[in-house]
Order: structure tokens, then sequence, then C-alpha cells
């Protein structure tokens, strides 16, 4: 297997250095000029004590810094640790305490939460300018070559307990699913792929990967916009874009049932279920979603749809990519037949080597090469995959995960607050919000604004509970377990 | 990595059963028909006593029958071995020898050779004919999964020893190879491939390992005919196509100037150098050639040139695969600067794993990773190959390697022949032909003709020398080494 890894950015700008690789508001670099950026940049990471084997912290929006930093963590020989940006400083701080990384590099929008991220005696703080990367005079030196079972990238990815774990993202991972994303997808060589969204998921990562392994432009807008996203579709011949089903959503509204251009033929729908009513709006306009389903731990999409698929299977997260197997475990532990609902379980070659330094939380994950997800759904007799509720308790809002157990934590730690219930409610424009139910501790009666600032303090934003109501009590199952669905049916009378 | 491994086209029919997988003479198989064929003849190998582990040797035409072998030994958890049809039964008997396989399948064409190859108790002969899997009824069982590092084929390649070499082609080459092609040459959804070649070759069983991980149709001819291949072209909407070069002229030769329809995006030339006339011919007829560099020892093309880059690079046979190395080795070991020529050396996770149970064989042939090819090359500044010659002394005949030493061993076996010297001499229609400059023994003076029917008993037809002439003495150096380009000379003058 020597060779198959990283650094694919060097081989591809060795093969192709002309070709167009990277468009960014005004930066539009070639594979070779992006190649020499890498290898600039590295050699600043070199110089601020960055060694092969180490971990180095990307806190960047997406956007050319972001590129640079992810090939020239591999050029180091280093493993990338991307941070959410939208995390607070408190959060920030502990994924670094956990991770150790040599450094971390930041941007102006992180700027002022960078320092309190590395904390006191931590790593180096990078700030990620462009003159890093324009250092062209700067000795880079030959990039590093990992082999494929290194780790690419520690993401980090919350569970049931609250405790953000790290998933460990190999170069094999990485190759598998740009491989398989194409047997199941196709790639042409013209493909155009344009980035809206964040790059620090493990679908952004993906997505660098591929386009340097295939030869391809990635267009950059930093921050979503549906009209700028329409707009590059026409004006840069973009084929394929991924974007969230609410991002989606509003391309269409913009769009306003003008036709998207015939080079246009992949929209991959992802990092959450798409309603079924908007897949059926997509087919009526002839755009070609292909839906998804993936985790952190199955290095992006597991399963997909493509376009062609889609009228006849809607509602489905389409079939697991070559050569993963999926399967429906029930109670039991047994596989369940078709059409039965239980945990969905992944095997293959994307699933990741583990969590960073958590090797209970691993064995638990998987067992015997199989990934269990969490997540229920069946399989119908065709193999194809309905997810019919991602893991009980995750709320998926905007296209990120939220665990109830980690908004729970910050609410109990309010001396106003007795017990806490985090729970997700259908919401038209992010696909769930967040909101909890709270039990107000023995004569206080805590004020539910007062609640979302102190959260907000110490969680992302998107992770901040938008509606908050006081209750008596919790409703549990004799067992004490939360019923969760109980909670929910609070908000229904509301509207 | 488990689950990355065969049987894909279990994997794959369980994914698109009604997609078209393969269409020959007058058979047209899904993909779940094609399955079924195939478990259905692996009950059969079974039955025969092929157990997990066992090798099975296919000595079968292009066909329908070869591709449901290929697959039906995988399913049994074995390794083919396939054979070249062209081999006379005491070629054949040496690789079923060096081999073991369990069992040796045979179509008509080898029925009257069959018995000769496995010899007396030997593995048992198979008759391999479309009763085998067309038993329905027969129970089939699930299909084995051997591991990625798991050996899909032995493939027999000769040397300059004449002793042909089992290469140990692994289900990890095969999936690098398919995924590779596609990064460099891309891979549409409509994708329809049309076989017109052996078979038996790593390049065919390439095409049936990518024709199954991207769910797309073979269509297979078993005999080479222009005619024909430029009619499936345009009834079948073949978008591509592998040949040889000598195949290549006579397409065109046979489409006399009519364009291609504009589905057609790739015809891959290789299994030797292309000549350049042709190549300009291809590209001012606006025929999408594809060069390629490729020997078994990386499991089908390790270099490629896609056809929008030929007019830029005629001559060269493109840039390495990604994400292969390829290198260029001067006489001291050292890697030579561009434009140099030297030893061409490749290294990636399409090198073979070794050959069978010639531990020092591959010592000497894979070294620290890198595959030393015996070619000789050099590469440009940009990096694209070109191949300055095969192996000294290797003789590409119509697609097929014919190694002098096999051929000069056989010539001295002869009581009138002294001393032999075998070359390639070029040739209009296949490249080069076999010629043989002979020494006679003292007092002998041996007929051409009886010699090439000698020769002939022993060596596949495309081996036996076309062209034999008597000389005196061979030319050799000072330190007694044969010196070729002296003994292609004696030809020149005829013509």
């Amino acid at each position: 297997m020597t060779g198959a890894a990283s650094p694919w950015l060097a081989r591809r700008a060795a093969r192709t250095p002309g070709r167009l690789a990277v468009v960014c508001d005004e930066a539009r670099l070639s594979f070779a000029g992006l190649d020499r950026a890498c290898r600039a940049a590295a050699g600043r990471l070199r110089r601020a004590g960055v060694a092969p084997g180490d971990r180095v912290a990307l806190w960047l929006e997406p956007g050319l810094g972001f590129v640079v930093a992810w090939w020239a963590v591999a050029y180091a020989g280093a493993t990338a640790v991307p941070l959410n940006t939208r995390l607070t400083a408190v959060e920030a701080a502990w994924q670094v305490a956990d991770a150790e990384p040599a450094a971390l590099l930041f941007d102006a929008a992180q700027a002022d939460r960078a320092g309190q991220a590395v904390g006191p005696g931590g790593p180096a703080a990078i700030a990620w300018e462009a003159s890093v990367w324009a250092e062209e005079g700067a000795p880079g030196g030959a990039p590093a070559d990992p082999a494929p079972e290194g780790v690419a990238a520690i993401v980090y990815t919350s569970g049931t307990t609250g405790r953000p774990k790290g998933a460990l993202v190999t170069w094999a991972n990485l190759w598998h699913n740009a491989a398989a994303q194409a047997m199941a997808l196709g790639s042409r060589e013209d493909d155009r792929w344009l980035s809206c969204l964040p790059m620090f998921h493990v679908s952004g990562l993906a997505m660098l990967s591929r386009c340097a392994l295939f030869g391809l432009p990635l267009f950059v807008q930093p921050r979503f916009d549906p009209e700028r996203v329409n707009a590059a579709i026409d004006a840069d011949r973009i084929t394929a874009v991924s974007v969230v089903a609410t991002a989606l959503e509003r391309m269409l509204e913009a769009r306003d049932g003008r036709p998207y251009p015939p080079w246009l033929r992949l929209v991959l729908s992802g990092g959450g279920p798409t309603p079924r009513a908007l897949l059926e709006r997509a087919v009526a306009e002839g755009v070609p979603v292909a839906t998804t389903y993936g985790l952190t731990e199955t290095a992006s999409q597991a399963v997909s749809l493509a376009p062609a698929d889609l009228p006849g299977h809607l509602g489905s997260a389409g079939l697991p990519l070559m050569p993963l197997d999926a399967r429906i475990v029930g109670a039991d532990g047994g596989t369940l037949p078709p059409d039965e609902i239980g945990e969905i379980a992944v095997r293959g070659p994307t699933v990741v080597a583990g969590y960073w330094r958590q090797p209970e939380a691993t064995a638990r994950a998987i067992r015997d090469g199989w990934l269990f997800t969490g997540d229920l759904g069946r399989l119908d007799a065709d193999g194809y995959l309905f997810v019919a509720d991602r893991r009980e308790d995750l709320i998926v809002s905007g296209g990120e995960n939220v665990y109830p157990a980690e908004v729970e934590a910050v609410l109990l730690g309010h001396p106003d607050v007795a017990d806490a219930a985090v729970v997700g409610l259908a919401d038209a424009q992010w696909g769930q919000a967040v909101a909890a139910a709270v039990v107000p501790a023995p004569g206080r009666r805590p004020d539910p604004e007062g609640l979302r600032r102190f959260a907000g303090r110490l969680l992302a934003g998107y992770k901040v509970p938008r509606r908050i109501r006081l209750v008596e009590t919790l409703p549990r199952t004799a067992s004490g377990k939360l019923r969760r669905g109980a909670v929910r049916e609070g908000w229904r009378d509301d509207g």
C-alpha cells in the first residue's frame, strides 16, 4: 500500500500543474500555485516547531486559508484537528486540551478567542494569514509522505455522554471515500465543485481530498448565500455542489423555478434528512439532487442515492457506497430482515480507525469491523436505506449536530436549574430547532433569556436552546429513562 | 480495510440488480443475472473440490464463460490462474504444474489440449460450458469474502530467464487500479465498455473488476474484428474500448475517416508502444486515444495520457496514475534527472504482492516498495513518461510479450542448432515480428521451416520465429554479452 497516502496535492501538482485548483474571492490558484503555497505554509509550521506525528488545530473559516492549512499540515507530516468555528472559546479549549496539538491556526474571526482556546502554556497560536503562504522565498522542504493508515485528521463529534470524541480519519478512509463516491455518482474530467458550507466537517475534508485526487477545481464561497451559489452554478459552470437540506431549500426559493443549466449534475444533500416535500420539489424542477447519509465515523457519506434513482426512491438515503456493507441490527444484536427498523451498522474501508485516546468508546462503536451508528433505520428488500431517525437524542439543526446531553450539562450548571431536557423541534428553516424543558431549582424561577445568555457563553450559538419552557417535572419511564417524545409534545400547542 | 475486497460483483448485484452487466453474442445479463450465474458456477467448483485458498486455472477464450469463471472463482474463495489460450499444451502444463490449481476450466477451443495440460494425476479438468452456470436449481451458497490483501489472480509473465513467473495480483491492486483510472480518465455513469481482446491478460481482469465496481456494462467480442468493433461503437453506444496499437490501426483503416460518434470518449491503447504516425492520424481524425503503459506487475496500466492531453504530448505514455510514483534509475541505482534515460521504476498500491513461490525473483523486482520494470525510459521536466524501449530483450508482437530467452531455449533443444539469438524486427502489422539467428551445429545445416515446425510444437504460435537465418557466429561484446542490435542488423538488407 506504499504511496497511496498524502500528500495527494503534491502528486497532483506534479501531474497537472497548470490545471485550476481553487478559486476563492479574488484568489485563483493552479495546482502548482496551491502546492507552492502549501510548501511555504508547511515551512512556517516546521519553524513553529511542528514535527511529523504532531497534531495541528485548525480554527478557520472556509476559504483559501483553510485549504492551504489542510495540505500544509499534511506536508509537515502532521495530523489536522479541525475545530468548529462556532464553538465558544470554552468548547474549543476542551478539544485543544484533549488533542494536545503542537499549534493552533486561527484567522481573524477567531482572533479574539484563540488565546483563550490554547490557554496558558498551551500550544503556539499562529495567525493564519495570506502572508504565511505567500512566503515565496521561504524554505518549504519536501512534503512528508504519511502512510495510508496514517491519521489525516482528528474530527470531534459529540455523543450521548456529551463529551466530544475525536474520530481518527485516515488517509485510506479519505481515499476510499473519494473512489467510492465516483463509483456511485461518477466523476467527470470536467467536474467543478462548489463549496459553500463549513470545511471543518468531515464532508469538507472529503471534498478537499477528492478534488486533489481527481484534479478538479474547487470554488469556495466562505459563507452560504443562495443567490451567490445559484449565480456561480451559472457563471462558473459548477457541476457539483454539496449542501444541507436547509441550504437546498433556500437555493430553490431563490431560483424561483428557473431551470439550472445542463452542466449541473450533482447537488449532494446531506448532514441530516432531506424533507420529502423538498425532494418532490427538486424532482419536479429537474434539480439533480443526490441524497446522502454519512457520519464523521464513516469519513463522510456512506450511503447515497444518485439523482437518476431519486424519483423511484423518494425518502431513501440510497445504497451503501461500494464496497461498504450495511445491515440493520435488532435489540438482540442479530441482523434484521428487510423493512424492519433497527440500528444502522456499516462496515468497510471508510470506517474510521477509532477515537483518539478512547479505546473503550472505540470498542463500543466499532465491533468486528462494524460501526454501530446509533441511528435507526431500515433497509428495503432492494437494499435501499431509509433512515427512520438519527440516534434518538440527536438534533440536527441547519446541518450541525447537537447532542442534548452536552446542552443539558451546561443548563444544569446554572444555580436556578434543578433538571433539564433538551430536544429538537421541527423547524421549517433549520430542520430542527433546539428547545429545553427546565425544572427550576426549589424556590427559584429562572428567566429563559438569562438562561440563554448563560448557555451562550459556554456553547456554540447553534447549540443554545431557541426555546425554553419551565416545567414542574420531566416525563420519565418507570425505570427513570427520559421520554423525549413526551418532552417534545409540551410544545405541540404553541404552534 | 475490511470489506474492500471481492466479491465486488455480489455487492454490485445487490445495489443495482437490474442494470445491464454483460453482453456477449446472444447473451445479455443484468448484474443480478450474472450474479446468479456465478453463484451456480461457484457451486459447481465447490462440488469439484475447490476450497477457499485454492487456485483454479482458466483456459478460456474471451466471452461470457470467462466472465462467469472469473467471479465464480472469487465466489468460491479461490485464486484465478488465467492461462494464455495461445499456449501450447506443453507451455500450459508447465504453468499448471507451477501453480498447482485444484481445477482447470477449459472451453471447446482448448478441449484437445486440456488433458495434456493437466497431465496424469493432475487437477480436475472441467469443461466450462453454459450448462455449468445455467444450473438454476443448484445450491450455490453465499460468496466468499476474501480480504483485500487476498490474491485475486496469479498471472504468468515471462522474464529474462525464460522461466515464467506468476505475478500475485491482489484485490487491493485491482481496486486501486480501477479508482486510479477514474481519477486519470474520469468515469461516467453512462460509460459502456467494449472488450475485444484476450481476457487472460491483467488488463482484461482489470476491466472485469472496473465494470463491477462502477456498475458499468461490458460488451464482449470474443474475437477482434475491426468492422465489428466499429459497428458496436455506433450501435451499442460504446463509450470506452481497450485495444493494442495494431488493433487501433485496423479500426482506423476500416473506419476510413468516417467520424466516430460523440459518445466515444476513450480508446485505451496499451500493450506496447503506439507508433507516432498512428497517434498523429488519431489526433487528426479526432479519435479520443489514451495511450497507456503498464505491466502485469502493476495490475494493468500504471501510466496514462488522457485524450485531451495527447496532442501536446505525442509519443509520451503519459503521467503516472494517482497515487503512483515513477522515477528513472541510473546504472548506479540513483534517480536520474529529467530527460535522462534509465530504468523505469514504479511504486504504489497497484504494484503486485510479488511472484508465486519465487521469493528471490520478488526481492530482485520489488525493492523498498519500488518495482523495477526492466524497461528503459525517461521522464520529462513535466513528469511525462517516454518509454525509450521495453526491456532490451522484450519483443511485443500484436500486444503479446515474447521473451527471447524462452524461444532461444527451445531452439537450442534442436540437435542441428549450436547457438541462437532471437530478436524483434519492426513489422508494419504486428509492431514487431519474432526473428531468430541460428548457428548450425558442426556439420549440420538446419532447415528453417523444420525449425519453425519444431518450435511450434513447444511454443505458442506468436512466439515462433517468423524469420530464421543461419549465421556462422553471433555478434557478442568482449565480455561475451550478446549484441542484439547487431543481430537485428542482419536483416536490414532483406527489406
